[in-house]
């Protein structure tokens, strides 16, 4: 269930049984053709599916994280560091109030990462409490489900190129990945990532995509048992 | 057009003819019987509508305001009031640099409007930029509709309860609005707010409610005109 | 009593029999033909007479608000609203520290209304704290006047015309209120509004400033009772 | 002249011609005796008596500075360093904006020193600027004075005891003054201090003070001309 | 060279000639048996040794980073994530203001890669700009030589264990890695880690060592290159 | 014993014993012909020798203060203030939350004085803390040696010129002090300073500097005894 489909009493009532919530971490960015919201819709859609099976509830979307490389592309809507840090610590300290105690942090994008810093520092201040931290797409599981398909997982390729995040038709031929030179600011990035994809084939066949959701979303449902 | 069904090549396209963008500014707090996020979801509905009319783009939503004296109704995550104008500044910003000049902000919250003051401040910083700013329940017209079926317009009452907010049933009876003793801390606000409606009659026809939306569009579609 | 008149003995003596303080918020900005300090001296005002007849303590005045719409105006220093917030909040502490636990906020600035937002927080952290805030002219009894009068009550117009207000002659005539589109930045506001007044007579006669002044300052003697 | 005197246009004349301005930096903080605010009180009366020898422009008073360590005395009321740098820096960029270039800050407050480190910074982006800052107790010829009469100059003792701070008798028996042992927090800081001086006699002949505070006007008559 | 051995002299006239600068980034935080330190020793060595070879400047280290899970070992003095970036971004902008544009950051410690965040915004701000960084023990090449030794690189273990870092005898006998139940909290991390090391051999030959460091050099020689 | 030298094992027995630190702060900043790390190595000595006397512990050393008026110098890598304020405030808190209850701060750099108000605040909060401040240059005892020789001390003369502080030939000639006009930002510093020096002479004979040094350092050992 999503906080969406629920007023307080619900969640009150939820709290005297549970403490577990799933928060989305997600971004809005540029993902080569696919939605610039990618990184919110595949965390999304693990979450409801694991709340589906297990009835652990969902927080509404973060949708803007860090990305401060991709500003020159249009339609990327980037928080400063600080500022995403501060933001996910004041949605813990809420929830953390009324009584949530265990936090499935599922993230959908690669430069939310320092937000586990804080989430840290916050363990030193909130007493019982537990956090698990995933990032989908370095779980071993998809690293392996990748390997056993000979993919090379990247930014906006066929790695992300669910059902759910397409919104227009999908290059045929792969992309030679470009050569990157260190950190890059935004305007160099979008001459190096041209289209911005990070290279390898743009999408692969459904069946596979089928697979890899549930490879994750094996890992979600087992990380939210938290035990 | 929502940016989630959008890649950032469509926002080019759109940005080589256009620079006017709605921004939905919402809470996710306690609203009674009715959706913890119905904040989200009203100015969400006016900008989609208004978006389906004019093709002016819509951001994805800022789903947390500014609610600490609701912090003890579960389900309430609220961000510090330093959070949220960072947040706005960000995400202003971002637009910002990629060409987008006129700002719709399509506010669902009352503990929100601080944001105003941080607007202002950008504005001395980003040349020709345009932003109005609508808090649908204070609109005059509005008001005057609330006015002529004599009801009063208040947080998690009738004015709020539109079927796409409405999650669980609602009280026949109406409710007598709580004496308030000056500001109040979420254990104080809690007591004396029950239930957490501010009082009146819960829901009114569904024909009102209609009439409601379709007056606050109206002042949706004047306004992003810009003119 | 003002602090200034007092040294720390005497305001131990107080503590020991009341724990209320005023605070007067303000701001130094343009006020048309009036002096820059308008919105402090009229909180000021009212705090002093207030204080003369109940004895509640009267603490140094935040003589900065936020006007960042009128910085291009010469003699508007503003804060920023971040700076505000923070401002507002030590000196709260300080004297919640000491003992003081009712603070009645007299504010005579608009753009300092996001303050509430902090003092919200603030209540969550400071426990038995009562905050009242008052805003004059949004005073239920001070528009009734004005309504009496059919006069509108508007920045620089004859609402804050007092005797102690006025630093220069005022114009006979009346202006005619600008048209205002959405917020505004600095130059065009001072575009805008030329001489810096929102409109309406520039002064009115002194025995109406009078009932006005007594109708805020019955308002206020309400408050400080924190009853 | 002070601001408050003065409407935004008499401001604007002045900036035609000069581009100095007085800034009163002060703290609202236990002085044994006198008055909690003789910080502001004093830099405010030279302030006052330099600008009608010179015409030079007063700012409204920044009535709180950095007194942590006080904070256990009733009617300390301390900014966060933070806050007070912060404060200080958005006043002289309004100012700065409007045209101001030469400051002189008349600080009365020891624990303002750290605003330097700011002013410094400020330096660095603001161009054109010049400012001057002016702790008078501890300018050369206010310790030649107190040297010439054999007193030792600390807070709240004699060096303080003006006619416009004294709020109450004062002892007429000189005080030891305490040792030290390095930093104090606010609750051995009352203890070591007592009544609030840091010893010595509590005040001297009035003619004393009236050559001190020419010496120190004669200060600030020479550093307002910023040649 | 580094800093400290030069004077600004110096300094000018190698940007006469050069804008390159090695940063390094470390902790002092617990390593078991290790030195505290060694999480700053290990990246000075490495630059040491590449400036002996290329001439490249050593900026003076940032001896603290984030920790703030080992917060309850003694001796580990951690920095919040906020004052970490800002810290690394005021160096930069020092640098940057006196000529250099091309920044190798040598990082010893896996808890500052959020700095990464930080250091792609200010990209976006510094014009001309190069960063490169470098975590040595993430490296390509000596993940490659850790498997042809079939050895785990963890925190504290043999990795870690090169005769500089070494202020105490090691065990003999291998550790066997602690299960991680995801964000761990100081007090926890302390039960979990025990002696510190996350596992594996305490040390391994020293021959070993100066390969894996002749290893790491090699990449820092290839990297402050910018070609 | 320097932090460097210790495992965190070494850390946990000398607190069971003792629970003082010595903590080095310093500077990275012109200091005309000297080392531009001068203002940490005079502290570091002088920590070292108390520490080998004396066994108390020495932290790792903050290398870099505030000093935004040499920023034109090459070399000077200058902190804002609010940073080095958060620096300090994280390393204290940090040894405080392990045990350690007293602390030096050595500080060799006049701009990082500001850091004390965050100490006082620091005191507020930390229970049974001691904190002494230590300048070695401000010291009534190298006050009165330097009279002892009718020199004058200064930034960057022969006041600094340590054996180890030294990496060029040093003038022959002394140096006329320049005139300082109040704050100075960087570009007009730099004029005004020339090479760097507040004037007077270069050097003086060395046993003048061992008896420089002798005399802080007893000063040093008086202040760790903290009786």
């Amino acid at each position: 269930m999503r906080f969406e489909d629920l007023n307080w009493m619900d969640i009150e009532k939820y709290l005297a049984q549970d403490d577990r919530l799933m928060v989305v971490l997600g971004a809005c960015e540029q993902h080569a053709y696919l939605s610039v919201l990618s990184d919110v819709k595949i965390p999304q859609a693990l979450a409801d599916s694991a709340s589906l099976q297990t009835g652990v509830l969902v927080a509404p979307a973060l949708n803007f994280g860090s990305s401060p490389y991709f500003l020159d592309y249009p339609g990327t809507l980037s928080l400063r560091i600080s500022t995403l840090l501060d933001m996910v610590e004041d949605v813990i300290r809420s929830a953390y109030r009324q009584g949530f105690r265990k936090f499935l942090i599922l993230n959908g994008h690669g430069g939310n990462d320092p937000v586990r810093a804080r989430l840290y520092e916050l363990m030193n201040h909130l007493e019982d409490t537990r956090i698990a931290w995933y990032s989908w797409w370095l779980s071993h599981s998809v690293l392996e489900l990748a390997q056993k398909y000979d993919l090379k997982p990247s930014h906006a390729n066929w790695l992300e190129a669910f059902a759910f995040t397409r919104v227009a038709d999908l290059p045929q031929e792969a992309k030679t990945p470009p050569n990157i030179p260190g950190l890059m600011g935004a305007a160099e990035a979008r001459q190096v990532y041209g289209d911005g994809s990070f290279g390898g084939p743009y999408f692969v066949q459904e069946i596979v995509m089928e697979e890899l959701f549930k490879t994750a979303l094996q890992d979600v449902l087992r990380l939210v048992k938290f035990d």
